[in-house]
């Protein structure tokens, strides 16, 4: 098994949200959410915190892909397209890697590539000195 | 069955989550979540995605709560500290509001109050023209 | 002179900063900023209001390239490496737009093409209606 | 001279933007700007760039009240309401703090105290280890 799907099989929470792991690389990661009734809101639409933990999951992907423990410190999202079926996909890719920090651009898209929401995070990771 | 309780009773994602309504009122909420294996991350701790989805649950009962549908458009989240155990509590505040967007601070905390992110999020509201 | 020229000679603000209009376009703008002392911080490197300053008038000039006004309502910026000299880049892409709502990402490099910060953001737009 | 007047005598460009340092202490600050023709955009309303930095200059002198550098690492605004005129004030709140990473929350309001912005700031602060 590859180190990548070993780090997405411990998981827990994107399991939970019928998250798979696609494929991911150095600094990059592609996940997909399958959409059920149990990921709807109030209004009927997949929930915010739906998409935002399929864009999460690639980051921590992505972010934990050079082999150094990555914790999340911070994240932005912005919506711009209500969800009303799946399935969705979220695509990882780092802009910038330091010994410390790193941050990530993360886009969600519908099954026909129409554009649900954007994510940026940034992730504190404690390289050892040398 | 008050408003805001039938309102949190439509949303399938917050009980998938585990996510229980407390308290709410104009422009204010208070949710609950119970943690269990299935909220943590492949580093041992509360997924990202399940605090943030407890943070959207109580920000989006405080920005129903004024009788006009709004949905949101954009968050942001800081984590501070990583919880390993539960349960989480998020309290949602109304910071502006006005006839199209309105803002919202949701802290998020630990079972002993302790500070485990903090959360803003904007949304859109379509108020009918008087 | 073009209109986007004409739009950005009317803002004071990116002039008292010292930023020059580079290129823009539909949804697309490139901004420069030379650097002095008037721009540093108690750090003695670059301000973090001033390289956010930079992002916004590509932010700006992107999105009110579509000839309807856009209002800025929200900004998410990361600073991945303090900037001591200059000059400094910025150039914004539209993410998304529809009438009412619309997104860019913009991107802040050195003299080297180094990065410095990214910035994301979001417009209201009071598209007339058909 | 306190401290902390000092550590602001040394930011240029807050001075560029007209920001004058009212009170500030532990993890708190609050700051002012008086308004004139410099600080407005292209649609004649204070700059989102003017803004941010009355913010920032809040935030820098909060989180850096403890006499360990803190360098901003990302931050977050949204606006609720244009200004057209001044003085406009900024107010920062401590929200959390370890030896590494601090967030802070600040307030921008009118000089009727009507509500501008909500800011939202993050920094990494190299404490010494003890």
């Amino acid at each position: 098994m590859d180190p990548q799907s070993d780090f997405f099989s411990g998981d827990a929470f994107a399991r939970t949200c019928g998250i798979e792991h696609i494929e991911s690389g150095n600094g990059y990661a592609r996940v997909k959410m399958t959409i059920n009734e149990s990921h709807l809101n109030s209004h009927g639409t997949v929930h915010g915190g739906a998409i935002f933990t399929l864009a999460d999951a690639a980051f921590a992907l992505a972010s934990n892909s050079h082999g150094i423990p990555a914790a999340a410190i911070n994240a932005h999202i912005s919506y711009m397209k209500a969800a009303v079926s799946g399935p969705l996909y979220a695509e990882a890719d780092e802009f910038s890697l330091n010994p410390r920090l790193a941050t990530y651009t993360v886009k969600v898209t519908g099954k026909n590539g129409e554009k649900i929401a954007i994510f940026q995070g940034m992730v504190y990771r404690k390289t050892p000195k040398p």
